[in-house]
């Protein structure tokens, strides 16, 4: 029977289905799927199992194994069932067509078994190149129908090399009085050669791109969703790839990349022949180090026992199953076969279907478990209740995977705005990339012991850090493991700099008569934050952090300065000069710009400006050092350009250049900490290059690995190490961690600060400017710098910052204001974390500015909802 | 021509060559080939390339290209070359030997194209299975010679399974009258039957070990050296797989596992069949997550063109060389497909020529400019002579692979005594292990934000903390980056636990009135060490790390104590009470006992030595409150048994749990920094155990994460948690690090916290005591304690140490006293760095007790010698 109206998909109104055919084929070219893709609504249920069947290699059963579990779940079963099988890519087609033998083997082992029940079987072809079409009309003069078709995620026909041939079969088997099981097989692509899908792409003109790929795979996930609840029948969908795991879909991008985003749960067809241990194994570690759980591998008998290895390399926990030998005779209808199969298949079905349930078991108590047991960083743990909590299942390039539940379970996608504490910036390439990496490091490396020792990771970072970062003034390399160590050991190489420029060390070592009157301190901004560490701590003015209750040993070591800032509101980019400053002299223009750049430009030190600031700092500094004679700042630490935890403040770039000038005039070696602001995140590889001038020392963490994992580096000028170097031990640097330099992070850090500054890897890059083009539409950001609800916006590089107006008391760190416009964003996929009363988006470096476009649209909805609540609920009291 | 007096392997004494025949066969069990691993002496030249021929799959023509680089190498050079060829496994022999394959087709090649010049070809097998000599004796009627076929790595006939057939052929080709070039083959191990080694092992009786393998590769890798000098000849070896690079080897350990040790760059060969491109990556990404650095890869065409997308997944990174189509024709002699092939091989010989000067240029660079850019910590760089610069070109379970040039330039193998600053344990499977899943991880997650958040890793780590080194009093973990953060939170937690506690916080959180006033101080013991970061270092007594040069803002926060020590000396157990003590009323035995168990057992409870401790620490405390009315202690910190940077000091137990009672009974909060400590360094899995009492609070890191990556965790009660909830954020515990958690760290957490407590993995766990059996010779031990240069020994767990006796201006940190010794057991193949004048040894909980053992007596022997030195010297003044 062949039915040219079918109608399965029909829960998806007709807006969702319109598909973008502009996508940009790069055959040839690094594979980067989900480089750009926009904010990610590839969701998917977890109403029930959904399992990808993956081969060691082609030829290996894949499609028998599909067949055997669908018989399984249709057949051997009392409960009614559904069994969703879906093709994404044939080849070979009509000819071979794997959704077509599951219909007609199912069919026909249904009759063998179950004659008295009944089963609706389907199977669908949804969209055929030009060429495959032919011969298929050929053999079966099938015509195209566009309007259901293209509902069906099937292609009207000829477009994009495709045509929705409505090739649609439907039939009813078994005597049953009621249908109880039904079978939906779909092929979503097919290609008329026998080669490999990016081949036959190439060859017959009709390539389809991973985005319409993966939105098509996503709406044939969906089929299953509401049947589980119908007459308690079982779903189970599979999804069946072509050749080996690591074969190149239509575009080029290999399947195990492309189908990365879904992560769904994987049974590995293994090869059971001379040399398919080895197959196997390496296929198995394909699909681990890209985040995959196999969970169980099945293999063809090949007399060689090759279950016995392959069960003692992945030490019994992942299960091995061994089916008959196949029928190699072309005439042998398998029936035979199937059933010599069926208790393995059962099995396997067991596995599948316990093992998700396990699953769905530990999502659902993981939220309560991590109530129970965890002890959050910068959290009060009586806000956050159970129902809070959010699942993250995983994460692929910036997006979150995250476990929901609202009609049923699924796993939707939330970008990451909050880039986990301004550490991330991989995109999804860059993150397979690290990944193998990572497995290569800790397999050649580990960690091993870094003084007095070299390795190539360590030594690479360091090299390209000098190059990079640290270009024209550093000449060494300190690392530790985050911002707060990496400052801490800044302070300590500044002070002894210091000490030894100004003469204020003994000449033994360990004589301190002199030095224990001498107090040092260092000049610092307030609203800057350097760690939590108490060293970090002491560098900083008082803050919510620094609190006694925090920490009972703080005391504000530090000459504190006001720092002038600069935000765009009501389009006007701005200086707010701090009261203290003798500001009577400005002139009006040097405080007000129309654009960011202006304010960046070198042009400004001709400003009125730069007197009031160079008195503003001389003051201060005399007043520290007067008050006591042997109190001296022996340090300036600033982050330049942009006070991260402080609340996104946008220092004036000048007023730091300024206070640089008058340090370097004094002696006091100058910190730059760049822990956030370095690697990209401000549109420059360092946030120095912003300031025009260099510090003495510089501190790097967070995106230097590309997210992974914590490193620090803190460079240093040649100068600075010299006042280390000595006769005695005692003279050296005595700092350390653990990991000083551990290979891993040192790999991953040379592979990210190379990828981001590559314009092959990094679209956004413009390499003969050396800067990132601009990630946020300068137009709706000056439209969000009008709005009613905001304060002052920010943008700049990767970021974008916007503080909420809202009543002084309900201003800072512990404000809670911003929770229901954070919680609706989220709702719109996008995961953001307030600092108090501001809030940010954040992305990375190599993030397309489309993803930004969206999520400042979205953020400008939700703003004006947020205000029309705010004014509702004054109008209220 | 047939001889039977080989004599290629003369460059090696007979002593050298004895073999050890006690392999345990471990079939069906985890594969661990590099477990037990006495020292290796695993080194190999790096005088002449030697490359891996690896292969993505059986019968892709890996001996043809090894003969296809024969030839090139041989035939394509004007120069004067040698090639050697090693093929460690070969099965089907007789009728299969690749190295007679290559033998007879370089033979016949160079007749063909050098006619002129003289080959010198020879083709050995070492080893052969009984059923493989008997079939080939039935061929060749070849004898047996056991003297010199043992002196040549081959079996005398009969020995375990095997025969030294002394198949040895050797030809002179061509009519040249000086010998220019040569080819030696060699097969090391061969079998009857045509199928995969472990197969064929079992069932012709016949397994060779890994580590017997691995040594007689060793010797063959060796032939080479010395050549390359003589004429300028060019030397290559190659080393030829059998199978796929995940096949098992004859043991059954997976090959690319097998060979890991000796870590030599690889060309694969792909498959350019249908399903080809996918085999290809991930045979290649097998390799890359073991640590091998893949050169080239080199498939043959079928018209497929699956060089395209394999270029396009390597990134261009590694050259994809295609060949010729190989006839099928089993006639057809091949000379004209080498022909065709020639500039093929040609390249490919240039690639791996030049790869393998760049790396041999790289090494040696590399001491200059670590010496130049890095910034080393805890080392006075003045010390630090470019030639004292190691340079570690990977890491095997306990061994570092290091490259050194004597003779030539090689890369020896040493046991990393010093487990890397204390943070090693994994044995080589644990490495592999924990690669796959940093890679799994890393694809998986990333690194997402923790706060509020949850996913498996992080709650896995939390769950198994808790139920591992947490058991029985902790409830909640607290994650951070090393050790010194966790100390700063741990400090955190208990300030404010102790003020809540005593009622010393006002009810408003922001008002700071009556703190302000208040001074906390912490108990803690002198010696001790807890971090460099500032908080961490204001919470120890001071010592060298702490000096006003270090830091000028350290002030020892603390009521310090003395503690009494234990230690053997002249194989005695006892304890040193510090003169600060009232010891008049101690019982004399109570001080000394004849073994180590006595100094734990519960029983001392009884001691007069509880009174001492406790009169003394009541009167310590007092005296520091009684100063100030507003000092408190609030806190204790201690390292449990063992100071680690102190010098290895072993604090007496029960000092330790008398003062934990005391603390505990004036509600100071009491915590245990377990950073060193942790995860069975001491042999058991938390040193609170030892001490027979529990904290409030404790710090892991180090360990946890199997010596891979930074990541620490501070375990508190729920008591000290409740302390932070309340109605504001601002009450919360308000530090964290950009990485807090990360699933990098806590996945490998996850792996090694359950690795070394199963038996099946721990050979040194005895399950039942929950304690690692005794790693380090008693008796050994003892003698060494006995030894006239030493003042003292411990010896706990993974860790041995010495003090070394010195006149009392040589003792300390800065003492360099050890140097001579270290590098001498440095030349032995031990890395060990001094503490001063303390020296250690640190294995891993999975390290054999025959490897200690060996260390012990090589640290015996260099004792002896050292102390010769120091009373020459001393006779000499």
């Amino acid at each position: 029977m062949l039915f040219t109206h079918p109608s399965l998909l029909h829960t998806h109104s007709r807006h969702l289905l319109r598909r973008r055919h502009h996508h940009h084929h790069r055959r040839r070219q690094p594979p980067s799927p989900l480089l750009h893709r926009l904010l990610s609504t590839l969701s998917h249920p977890l109403s029930h199992p959904i399992y990808t069947i993956w081969a060691a290699n082609t030829s290996l059963g894949k499609t028998l194994v599909s067949a055997g579990l669908a018989a399984s779940s249709l057949l051997s079963s009392s409960s009614p069932s559904k069994l969703i099988y879906i093709k994404p890519l044939q080849t070979g087609f009509p000819r071979d067509s794997d959704s077509a033998f599951l219909y007609s083997k199912i069919s026909h082992l249904f009759l063998r078994r179950s004659p008295q029940s009944t089963l609706l079987a389907s199977n669908h072809t949804l969209n055929v190149s030009i060429p495959a079409s032919k011969s298929s009309k050929l053999t079966t003069g099938s015509g195209c129908s566009v309007g259901e078709l293209e509902e069906n995620g099937g292609t009207e026909c000829g477009k994009g090399g495709f045509e929705g041939l409505g090739f649609y079969e439907e039939k009813r088997v078994g005597g049953g009085e009621e249908v109880r099981n039904e079978l939906v097989c779909k092929t979503m692509y097919a290609w008329k050669e026998a080669i490999s899908p990016h081949l036959a792409s190439e060859r017959e003109g009709a390539t389809v791109g991973d985005s319409d790929l993966l939105d098509l795979l996503k709406r044939c996930l969906e089929i299953g969703v509401g049947s589980e609840g119908f007459g308690g029948s079982r779903v189970l969908s599979l999804v069946e790839t072509a050749g080996g795991v690591a074969s190149p879909g239509s575009s080029g991008s290999l399947q195990c990349d492309l189908y990365r985003p879904f992560r769904l749960p994987s049974i590995l067809v293994g090869d059971g022949r001379l040399g398919g241990i080895s197959g196997t194994i390496s296929a198995y570690e394909s699909l681990v180090i890209r985040g995959y759980d196999v969970v169980a591998i099945v293999l063809e008998d090949h007399g060689l026992e090759n279950e016995v290895p392959l069960s003692s390399y992945l030490r019994n926990r992942v299960p091995v199953l061994v089916l008959p030998s196949i029928p190699k005779d072309p005439l042998d209808d398998l029936m035979e076969w199937f059933d010599e199969s069926q208790s393995v298949f059962d099995s396997l079905t067991g596995i599948m279907l316990s093992s998700f349930q396990k699953r769905i078991d530990r999502l659902h108590e993981m939220p309560k478990k991590a109530q129970e047991i965890f002890w959050w960083p910068f959290t009060q743990h009586k806000f956050v209740p159970e129902e809070k909590v959010t699942v993250i299942d995983s994460r692929c390039g910036e997006n979150f995977a995250v476990h929901k539940v609202k009609d049923h379970d699924c796993i939707t996608q939330m970008f990451d705005a909050c880039a986990s504490w301004w550490t991330q910036g991989p995109d999804a390439a860059l993150q397979t990339k690290l990944a193998r990496d990572m497995g290569y490091t800790a397999a050649r490396f580990g960690h091993v012991m870094f003084p007095e020792n070299v390795y190539e990771p360590a030594l690479e970072c360091a090299e390209l850090l000098l190059e990079g970062v640290g270009k024209g003034w550093a000449s060494r390399v300190y690392f530790s493991d985050n911002g707060s160590t990496a400052i801490e050991i800044a302070l300590k190489m500044a002070f002894r700099k210091f000490l030894v420029d100004n003469k204020l060390l003994s000449d033994l070592p360990q004589d301190n008569t002199i030095e224990s009157s001498i107090e040092l301190k260092v000049v610092a901004l307030r609203g800057s934050y350097h760690g939590d560490t108490l060293g970090a701590m002491d560098a900083q003015a008082p803050s919510p952090y620094t609190g006694f209750r925090q920490q009972p040993w703080y005391t504000g070591r530090g000459v504190f300065l006001d720092p002038p800032m600069v935000s765009m509101h009501d389009g006007v980019w701005k200086i707010t000069i701090p009261g203290k400053m003798n500001a009577e002299d400005v002139i009006l223009e040097d405080t007000s710009f129309s654009s960011r750049g202006e304010v960046f430009n070198k042009s400004r030190d001709d400003s009125s400006l730069v007197s009031i600031y160079s008195s503003y700092i001389s003051q201060e500094l005399l007043q520290s050092s007067g008050s006591r004679k042997l109190s001296h700042a022996g340090a300036l630490i600033i982050e330049p350009v942009i006070q991260g935890a402080g609340g996104m403040l946008m220092v004036d770039p000048l007023f730091q250049r300024v206070l640089v000038k008058e340090c370097r005039n004094r002696k006091i070696p100058v910190i730059f900490d760049e822990v956030l602001t370095g690697f990209w995140r401000l549109g420059v590889e360092s946030a120095a290059e912003l300031l025009l001038c260099q510090p003495d020392i510089a501190c790097f963490a967070k995106l230097m690995t590309g997210g992974m994992i914590p490193l620090a580096a803190t460079l240093a000028t040649n100068a600075v190490f010299e006042s280390f170097v000595g006769d005695s031990k005692l003279m050296a640097l005595l700092h350390g961690h653990s990991y000083s330099a551990h290979a891993l992070g040192c790999a991953a850090a040379c592979n990210s600060m190379k990828w981001f500054k590559d314009s092959k890897t990094n679209p956004n890059l413009i390499p003969e400017q050396n800067l990132l083009r601009e990630l946020w539409d300068t137009q709706l950001v000056e439209k969000i710098s009008f709005h009613p609800a905001v304060q002052r916006t920010i943008s700049l590089g990767t970021l974008f910052a916007v503080e909420l107006a809202v009543e002084d008391n309900d201003a800072g760190y512990a404000s809670l204001c911003a929770t229901s416009l954070l919680t609706k964003l989220r709702e719109d996929g996008i995961y953001m974390r307030p600092l108090g009363n501001v809030i940010y988006m954040m992305c990375g470096p190599c993030t397309s500015p489309d993803v930004c476009l969206r999520m400042l649209e979205m953020l400008y909805t939700r703003l004006d909802e947020f205000k029309h609540d705010k004014i509702q609920k004054t109008s209220k009291i």
